[in-house]
C-alpha cells in the first residue's frame, strides 16, 4: 500500500473569511472559496472533473447537487461528504483517491457550513430517531469530561486551559479572515461565564460560517499551472475512526483520544516522519475546546503525555516558538463552520508553505500538519502537507 | 484518466432482506449485510482497511461512526456518502478509487437505510433551513411532471406504465429477498389509488428497510480469496451531477432526464461498449416510479427514444427477453431504502454474472449495469460490471 506522496499536489487554494456572515448565503461562500481557489491556480472551472463537499447540516446542503448547482458546474461528479468535524479533510482525502487512483487529473476538494442563520446557540441538534448507541451529549459536555479528567491525572487547571485561549487568539489578532481578531488577556478567559464547567466561554470556539476550497491535481499538471514552482505536496492523509460513545468503555481515560493517535501513526508512517517534533514546522491542530488543543498534541506525539500545559505556558507551542501551534488562530478564532474546517486549515498549510500566509508567516515552513477531531472523539483526520523540494 | 477496468474487482457481496424490518435495527441491518460480505469473500473483518458507507438520512445513522461502531471495526476510514438515491452507489464509487489509487487494496463499500420506523407514508422531509434553490416537492410530483409530458410527446398512457410495474413484479415474485413477493395483474395497477396523476400506488416504488454491502479488492488480491474463479470486474463506474431545479431551466423537456444521459456516455465511454444493446446482458435500472424505467431505458441508449414503452409491453425487457430489465424486480419490488439501493443493484449484478442469482438467473450473463438516479433528477450513477473472462 503507497501513499499520496509525489501523487498528489495541491495547485491552488482559496477561503472565505470566516465569521457571522449574515448577508452571505451557502451558495455566496461555496462561489467565493472555489472561484477564488480556481484562480488561485489559474484553472478553468470547466477543467474540473470531479469534487467533493464537506457539508456537516443538511441545512447547509444535501448531496453532490448543492456544489454543482451553486458553482453551475453540470455533468461531473460531486460528492458530498459528512464525518463530523472532519467533514472537510475527509472531502479533500476523498479528492486526494481521486487524484492517486488515475481516474481524474483535476479535481476540487471544498467545504462549507453556515451555522450562524439556525438562530441555535451551540451545534444544532442533528435530529431525527436515534438508537441508543447514538444518544450523545453536546460537545462542551464531552470534552469537559476530558478536561477535568486532565485536571486530576495532570494537574492542569483552568489556567492551563487559558493559555491556550491567550496563544490562539495572540495569534488569530493578525489574520485577516478570522472571525475574531482581537488578543485577549488571561483575566478575562478565567473570568468569563462558564459554558460547562471548567470550559468558559473563551475556552469553546465559536458559532461561525465560512467556506474554503482546493484544487488538487498531479505534480505533472501542476507543473503547468500558476503555482508551477511552489505547488504543496501531499505527504500524508489518515482518518481513523472509533467509538461514538467511548464513555462505555471501562478502560477509557478520556486524557487523549485513540482516533487522533491512530491517526497520527499512520499520518506519520506514510509520509515517513520519524521525529515529528524535528520534522514538522508547523501545526494547525482541532481546538474546538482549549483542553482539545492540549490533548490533541499529546496524543500526534507533539510533546510528553501530560507536558502539552507546561508547554503553552512557556510558548513553546507559540508562533516564534519551536513548534508553532494554530498560527491562523485555531478553531478558537475562526469559528468552527463543520464542513469547511478541515479544508481551511489546508489553505492555511498551503499558504504558509508557500510563503503568503495570511496572518502570521511561519518562518521557512517546509512540512506542516492539520488535524481534525469530530463526534464524540469518534473521527479524526491528519494531513501533513511538504513544500515542493522535501 | 483511466477508468477501473483490470484494477478493482469485487470479492464478495451479502445483503439483508428488503421490506417492512420492524424487528431489525440499522445495526442489525448493516451487521448482516457486510457480514455476509466478508463472508462470501473470505476476508477477515480485521483485513478491511478502509470503508464509504451510503446512508441518506441522519436518522439512519451519522458519519464514519456509525457504520465504524455497528460493524467493530474501529480504528480504519471510514466515510458517509450521502448523494440522493445514488448514496450508495457513489459510496462504492469512493471505494473503487480507494483501491485504484492504491493506497488501499482491501475495502468495504455498503449502504443501508431504515425508513419504516420514521412514520411518514413517504420519504420524510430532509428539515432544516433551506435557499430557495434547494425548494423541490415530493418525488411523485416530480416525476409526474416526466409521465404527464411523455403521455403528451410519445402517446404512452397508463397502460404504458402499468406494463413497468407488471413486468418488475412478476420478476420479483422469485426473488427470496424481496419486499413485495406478489405477481400483480395490469388491472389491479390501472385501478390503484392514485398517489399523483397518473402515478397511482402501483406505479410507485414503496419504502423500505434494508442494507446491501460489497468487498471491493484489486484483481491480483482476489485470486487468492473464495471466487478466484468468478469474482466479478468493474468495468466502469460514472456519476454525473445536473441541476437541482431542472423546472427552472426553460429548455429543459421531462422526457429524459440529462444526468442518466451523461453517466451513461461517460460509463460506456469507460467500459469500451459501443453497442450498449448487443453488449449488455441485464440491466439494474432505476424504477422509483414505472415512468422513472421508461425514461431510463431511453436515456441509457438501450432503444430509441419514445421506444421504451412498446417494447416493454413487447416483453423486450423481460426475463427472457432482449434485455431484461430489473429481472430482481427493482425497486418496484424492494422498495427503496435509499442508501442501501444502489449496493443492493451491484450485489444482484455481482450474483447474476457469477450464476448464481436469487431469483430469476439470466442466462449466460457476462456484462451487466446498474443505474440510479436521485434529487430532482439530479445525479445519476451508472456501473458497469463484468464477469471474469470479460
Amino acid at each position: 500500500m503507497k501513499g499520496f506522496r509525489d501523487r498528489v499536489v495541491i495547485a491552488g487554494v482559496g477561503y472565505t473569511k470566516f465569521g457571522e456572515l449574515w448577508d452571505k448565503s451557502q451558495e455566496d461562500l461555496l462561489v467565493e472559496a472555489v472561484y477564488e481557489a480556481l484562480d488561485d491556480a489559474g484553472v478553468e472551472p470547466k477543467e474540473i472533473q470531479a469534487g467533493w463537499c464537506g457539508i456537516q447540516y443538511e441545512f447547509t446542503g444535501l448531496s453532490g447537487g448543492t456544489p454543482a448547482e451553486f458553482l453551475k458546474m453540470y455533468g461531473i461528479p460531486f460528492t458530498r461528504v459528512e464525518n463530523f468535524c472532519a467533514s472537510g479533510m475527509d472531502a479533500f482525502r476523498n479528492a486526494c483517491l481521486g487524484v492517486a487512483s488515475g481516474v481524474y487529473d483535476m479535481v476540487l476538494a471544498c467545504g462549507m457550513e453556515k451555522l450562524m442563520d439556525q438562530g441555535s446557540r451551540g451545534l444544532p441538534d442533528m435530529g431525527g430517531a436515534r438508537s441508543v448507541m447514538m444518544q450523545y451529549p453536546p460537545a462542551p459536555g464531552m470534552f469537559a469530561l476530558a478536561a477535568t479528567r486532565s485536571f486530576e491525572v495532570y494537574g492542569w487547571n483552568k489556567e492551563t486551559l487559558a493559555n491556550v485561549a491567550v496563544k490562539n487568539h495572540e495569534h488569530g489578532s493578525h489574520h485577516p479572515k478570522a472571525h475574531f481578531r482581537k488578543a485577549i488577556k488571561k483575566e478575562e478567559v478565567l473570568k468569563a461565564p462558564i459554558i460547562c464547567w471548567p470550559l468558559g466561554r473563551f475556552d469553546c470556539c465559536a458559532m461561525s460560517d465560512g467556506s474554503a476550497a482546493l484544487i488538487i491535481t498531479t505534480p505533472e499538471r501542476a507543473k503547468s499551472l500558476k503555482h508551477k514552482h511552489d505547488y504543496v505536496k501531499v505527504l500524508a492523509n489518515a482518518i481513523s475512526v472509533h467509538t461514538m460513545v467511548p464513555w462505555f468503555h471501562p478502560k477509557y481515560d478520556f486524557i487523549g483520544f485513540p482516533s487522533t493517535q491512530q491517526a497520527g501513526r499512520l499520518a506519520y508512517a506514510q509520509a515517513g516522519i520519524k521525529n515529528p517534533v524535528e520534522e514538522i514546522d508547523f501545526v494547525e491542530c482541532h481546538d474546538c475546546f482549549t483542553i482539545t488543543e492540549l490533548l490533541n498534541i499529546q496524543d500526534l506525539g507533539l510533546c510528553k503525555q501530560g507536558d502539552a500545559g507546561k508547554l503553552v505556558e512557556e510558548g513553546y507551542f507559540s508562533y516564534g516558538g519551536k513548534l508553532p501551534v494554530n498560527v491562523s488562530g485555531g478553531l478558537k478564532c475562526f469559528g468552527h463552520p463543520i464542513g469547511a474546517t478541515g479544508c481551511r486549515m489546508l489553505v492555511e498549510l498551503t499558504k504558509q508553505l508557500q510563503g503568503r500566509a495570511d496572518g502570521l508567516q511561519v518562518k521557512d515552513a517546509k512540512i506542516g500538519l492539520a488535524h481534525n477531531l469530530g463526534g464524540a472523539f469518534t473521527v479524526a483526520s491528519v494531513t501533513i502537507l511538504g513544500r515542493n523540494d522535501v
